[in-house]
Parts: structure tokens; sequence; C-alpha cells
């Protein structure tokens, strides 16, 4: 059988295949593993991209059943029971668990396209990081480039993702680059958050929206709420509400839309782009294929839409791979049901909300070490643990930041 | 005053003049110091590229008179007192360290420029860890590569660079890839290593040199004494001795010339391109600019060009901090004696040759350590030898590596 996409939702399909006599091929287009949920700190020097990737094969040594391919698909033959891959050559599967995950969406927005940065990728976050160390060792060298917006900086989104990078930008910027130019005025930098909606986190309760901007605002963010993006061209951003913002910095995080293989099924699509499902996650009149995660247009109980968020991957990849087992052992397939396990954004140093089940909510401090611990437990494999560790421990008594290199590769 | 240059040279110039009323500006094209000796590790994926590289400005946090400007030099204009930059500004300046290091030399050989890969700069060493990975994962998907000689990795040159980079590539087969990769005959990667001359570590004692090259055999590399490269082209390169090695891989150690700028200053070169210099390590008819490390072609007492190797860049870099405070002051400058500090080369795991001032040689795991010892102390900044020490103590106890990420930018 096939699993294609080395996220929280592939690994899990493959770790839950552990024992099982299937032979198990992981496709991915990177060798290593992201863990998406640290990517904010990637771009903002807080961590070495290194530091939450890890090698496929590495996670797989002990799991003699599960092969790896570094392809990017580019097609499925659905009734042929193939991928097409893009050096060319197919891949045959008798049993497939699609869990390509999300890209990003501009939804036609002028100029997004052309001028954004995005951050669903390592390769994004550490292009992310060098663009904004180049803007201050620019303004360095020409101070007149501050006055043309050079050390502005838009976050179009106030998801967790807009939330945490603008936090971590201010950060960056208060903590270390200030210590970092003797003669530039860092103060004159600017993080503008800008969200079309009343609040920000808006799939949290609004009490923990109102803690969020309130910190970010302590911290320096300009949050600008009721507010999105009209358009985006060279030097400037124009917003909704007319207002234009000189920068060369828009990193736009208000839209997600399923992974391009989801086009190429040539099945029924739901919102954002993601697969319609079965209710045990198998693709309509294709009993033998499974999508899980970003990609799929999964439900709960009362019928809404599933999160795109981690845990929904991991879940929808262990049920995926149960019900495989069952089909192999002659038994009925069962629906899947999701449990939410809260949800948690991080601030910066100190400050984090956080919900967990059974109503409680976390923030300030409490939160933050409730989202450090959790992190921690969840990233993969041990080393990079003790690595992160150790850069956390660093930049949390020193407002040292080590990774901040300018990428020359 | 400027200084070109943020290798061993350029760092320590800088550091000397702490408390001297000078103001400094630091130039490189890079924001960060790499930590050469160990960019084979990070192309042998023992260690992240972050770990051997640490942001300049970071160095000098506390040290207010220095400061850091992003940009490559292009030109020197002596008469004039001024640096041109790339970015078409020019740096004017009273007193000048021009600290740019070495470059690689192919001495013409025919397909060397074109095909072979290097291991000068950090990019370099991530590229080539790249490539050396890929080359098992498409091995891996067609394995009738492995025929066409996919998995033979030429390393031309038997200095320190060679020796270590080749027994840092039998290591990764030998004890990672073997565990990656379940379905692939790993055991056929071969590691071919060739010098010219008829011993491995030419600069070491003869009696070095064979252990170096028996502890490189018995670990599985092939060492071809007395043989070149004649010529390289695509899937294949000749070797002086007629024979055809098949191989997609050739990396290029075997030549060490001076970075072009000395070209660019329009002044007597000597050997390897590098600038000659008068006794205190200035350029002739100009005592306001000093010329150090792998750049310079200063020479020991018997009159032989010093070995381009970081004690030498970090002494002279000192020596030419002190003169410039003797110009200051109106003292007369005095001549570099050069102190030899010894030299180290691993083979591997538990190996290493080092040679101690005293006439001292060790070798296998004593010299390991020394060399061990040697360079977490000198790595700049505590995080990063935090970090190495994290992932070699990691790497030392499980045989595992976790760096063997192929670089999606």
């Amino acid at each position: 059988m096939v699993i294609v996409g080395a996220g929280f939702g592939g690994l899990n399909a493959a770790r839950a295949l552990r024992g099982v006599p299937v032979d198990v091929t992981l496709v991915d287009e990177n060798n290593f593993h992201t863990f998406q949920p640290l990517l904010y700190q990637v771009a903002t020097a807080g961590l070495d991209g290194d530091d939450i990737a890890h090698a496929v094969r590495g996670i797989f040594h002990r799991q003699r059943n599960v092969g790896f391919r570094l392809a990017r698909v580019t097609g499925v033959d659905l009734d042929g029971r193939a991928l097409h891959l893009d050096d060319g050559t197919d891949l045959r599967y008798d049993h497939l668990v699609l869990a390509a995950g999300a890209t990003t969406a501009t939804y036609g927005i002028p100029g997004v396209e052309e001028h954004a940065l995005t951050l669903k990728s390592l390769a994004d976050a550490v292009h992310l990081r060098t663009h904004v160390l180049e803007q201050f060792e620019q303004a360095d060298a020409r101070p007149e480039l501050v006055d043309e917006g050079a050390l502005n900086f838009v976050v179009a989104g106030g998801g967790p993702t807009g939330v945490e990078l603008a936090g971590g930008l201010v950060e960056l910027f208060d903590k270390v680059l200030r210590r970092d130019f003797h003669r530039l005025a860092v103060d004159r930098a600017r993080v503008v958050l800008v969200e079309p909606t009343d609040r920000v986190l808006g799939s949290f309760h609004p009490r923990s929206s109102a803690r969020a901007a309130a910190a970010l605002r302590a911290r320096g963010v300009e949050v600008l709420l009721g507010v999105g993006v009209a358009k985006a061209e060279e030097g400037a951003v124009t917003l909704t509400d007319g207002s234009r913002v000189p920068t060369r910095t828009l990193i736009w995080t208000a839209g997600v839309r399923a992974h391009p293989l989801a086009d190429a099924l040539g099945v029924p699509l739901g919102r954002g782009g993601r697969v319609m499902v079965e209710p045990d996650l198998s693709l309509p009149d294709h009993p033998e294929v499974f999508v899980v995660g970003d990609l799929a247009a999964a439900t709960d109980a009362d019928g809404q839409l599933l999160p795109q968020v981690a845990p929904a991957a991991i879940q929808g990849a262990r049920h995926a791979a149960a019900q495989i087992v069952a089909q192999l052992e002659g038994r009925p397939t069962t629906p899947f049901r999701y449990r939410d396990k809260g949800s948690m954004a991080t601030i910066g140093r100190n400050h984090a909300v956080a919900e967990l089940p059974g109503n409680i909510r976390l923030s300030g401090t409490l939160g933050w070490l409730a989202w450090l611990g959790l992190h921690l437990m969840m990233l993969v494999g041990f080393r990079n643990r003790a690595n992160v560790f150790v850069n956390w421990a660093w930049n949390y008594l020193t407002y040292d930041r080590g990774s901040r290199l300018i990428a020359s590769g």
C-alpha cells in the first residue's frame, strides 16, 4: 500500500500499520517531516530549520515494513490503482492513504500571489527569516530605507499562525535585533496584523481572542480588526479601509486551500478544495482509498467541517489505518469520530492562550507552559527534542537567538 | 577602520581591538561566521548547518566599537583608501585588514570546474549533503543506477579536508544509510580517495600519514596514492593512471587559491595567488593596510610560506590589530612570528591523527579525543557549543545522524 504525504497524517498512518503484514511505501516531495506548528519559530529565528525537521527514513528505522519514495505525486489513476510521480514513473497500490495536506489560498486578491511571503513549508520559513533579516541589514547600510517602509512588516490573517508570527517578530526585534544593531533605530520597526473579522483567533472563545489581542498590543503589535488586504504591490500594501502601508514584507497567513493533488483526483470537492469523503474517510466508490487531514472534507458529529489542525490529521490517519486492517481481515469499516483536544496559540515568551477539553481556558504564563510542554512532547524523535530544548532554554535565559543566519543557498 | 572577512582572521582582528578607541566595520558577504574545520561534518550529515555558523552581530553584542556590513567587496582603491561594495556604494577606511580567505583552485583540469563539488562554504556543505543523499534516494527508486556509478563517490585530494570527508562519508553510509534504506544494497557504495603524491596528509609526519591511510582503508575507503584526476565529465572521472570511475560525484579538495579579492588589489602576488606582505603583515607602500590568513603570502622564520590553517589566521589577525594600535600610538611596528600549534585530522568516529608541539604524535582514540576537545573549545559562542555537543553525544551513543535533510530551497 501507499501513503502520500509525510506530515502528521502520513506518519501516523504508517506508524499505525506497525506489525501489520502489509508493505507500506510513504511518498513525499521532501525526505523529511516538518513539524509545522513551529514553522513560525524558524521564521523568527528562534529555532534552526533542522530543529523542526526529521528525516522520514530515520523515523522508520525500526519499522521494516515502511519504505520511502522521494517524489512529488502529479496525479492518481483511481481506476488503474496507480500514482503518477514527477520522475515519470508510476507507483501501483492496493490501498492508498492520501495525506498531502494544504497550501495557501490568496482568493485572487490583486498582487498577493506575486508579492506575499507564505509560511507553509520549511523552505518558506527559512526564506522568510532571510527576508526579514535582510531588511534590517539594508536599512542599517542605508537608513533612508526606513522612511520607505523597509522595517514595516504586515501580517495578513489573525489565526494562530498570524498571531504567533506577529508575536515572534516583535520579540525578535525587541529582544535580539535591538542588541545586534548598534547604529540602527530598531525601535522604528512596525508589525501590523490585519484581520478582516472582528477578532483574532476566531476559532477560540471570545475571551481568549481578547486576551491574545491585548497581549499582542502590549508587546507592540498594531492589531487592526475588521480590516483586510485589498491590494499588494511592490513597496506597499493597501488595506480594505483605504489606508496604504509602505512595506516590502507582506506575510500571508489568511487563507488555506487543500493541496493541488485534490484537484488532480477528478472527484467532488468541498469547501477549500477539500476532498468529499464517506463517514469512514474513504473516497466514494473507492473503498481502497482513504483521505485524511487537511486534504479531507471530513465532518464532526454536528456536520461541521473539521479544523485543519494536527490532531485531526493524526486521529484521521489512525482511523484510516484501522479501516485498512479491517478490510484486510474482512470486517466492515466504522465511521470516524473526531475528538477535540483543544487549541493553543502562543503570543511570545511567557504568554500563550490554551483551550483544553472541559472548558479549561489558560492564558499568560500558565498557557505558555502548557503550550511548551505539549509541543516538546509532540516533536518527533528524541534528538530533535533535546536540541530544541537547548535552544529554547538558551533563548529564555539570555534573550539571545542563535539562528539568525541569512541563507546563502 | 574596516576589516574584510568574518572568518577566523577577521573575527580575531575585531576582537583584539576591544577597548581600543577606533570604530571598526566588519564586512562579509554572509551575516555569519562559518566554522570551516567542521564543514565536512555538515556535508556528511553529522551536524546541522546552523551548528557551525554564528551570526556576526551576535558575536559582537557586547563590543560596541564593532559594526557589521553585509556586502561583497568588489575592489579596493588603495590610494583613495576606499572599498568598492557590490551594492554600488564605497566604504572609506583609515586602516584596513584584509582577511578574505581562500577559495578552490582547479588548475585547469578539464571538466573539474563544471562537474566537481567543492567544500569551502556552508552553502557548499549543504549542497554536497543534499547531492549525496539524492544519489541514494534515486538509486533506491531505480536500482539500475547503481551499475551506472550513482553510489560511487570520488574525493580528489588527500589533505585534511579530503581525508576527513572520505572518512565521514563511509561512516554515514555504513552506520546510518544502511539502516535508512531497507531495500537498497548500500554495501555497493564506494568512496575513492585519490592523492597525486605518495601519501595522504602531506604536511604531517610520514608515520601519521601511514596511520591515516591504514585507518581509512580499514573503514572501506579506496585510497589511491600517486594518482590524480585527469578529466571530469558527466557521469565519470578519468584518473591519471588512465582508469575511469563511473560516478556522478567528484568532490574537489585538491587545490586552494587566495580569494579573488587578491587579484583585484593590483599588487604583487605570490604562490597560490596570495598577497605579498612586509614582515609586519602590511602591504608594501601601504602601512595602513594589513593582510592576514589564507590571503597573505606570509612566511615563517625559515622563509617558508605559512600553512593556510585557522591558527595562522588567528595569530596573524591579532598581530595586525596590535600593529594598528602601535601606529595609532606612534610606535614602530614589529615583524610577525608564527607559532606552530600542531595539526589534526579526524578519520571518523574514534579515530584521528594529531601532531602537537614538542613532537607529540597521537592517533586512534586518543587523537580523536584531543581533536574533539580542541574543536569544541574553539567553536564560537556557547550556544553553538551546547548544540554541537548534544548532536555529537547523540551520534556517538546511537550511530544516528539527525541532519540528513535534502535541502528544498
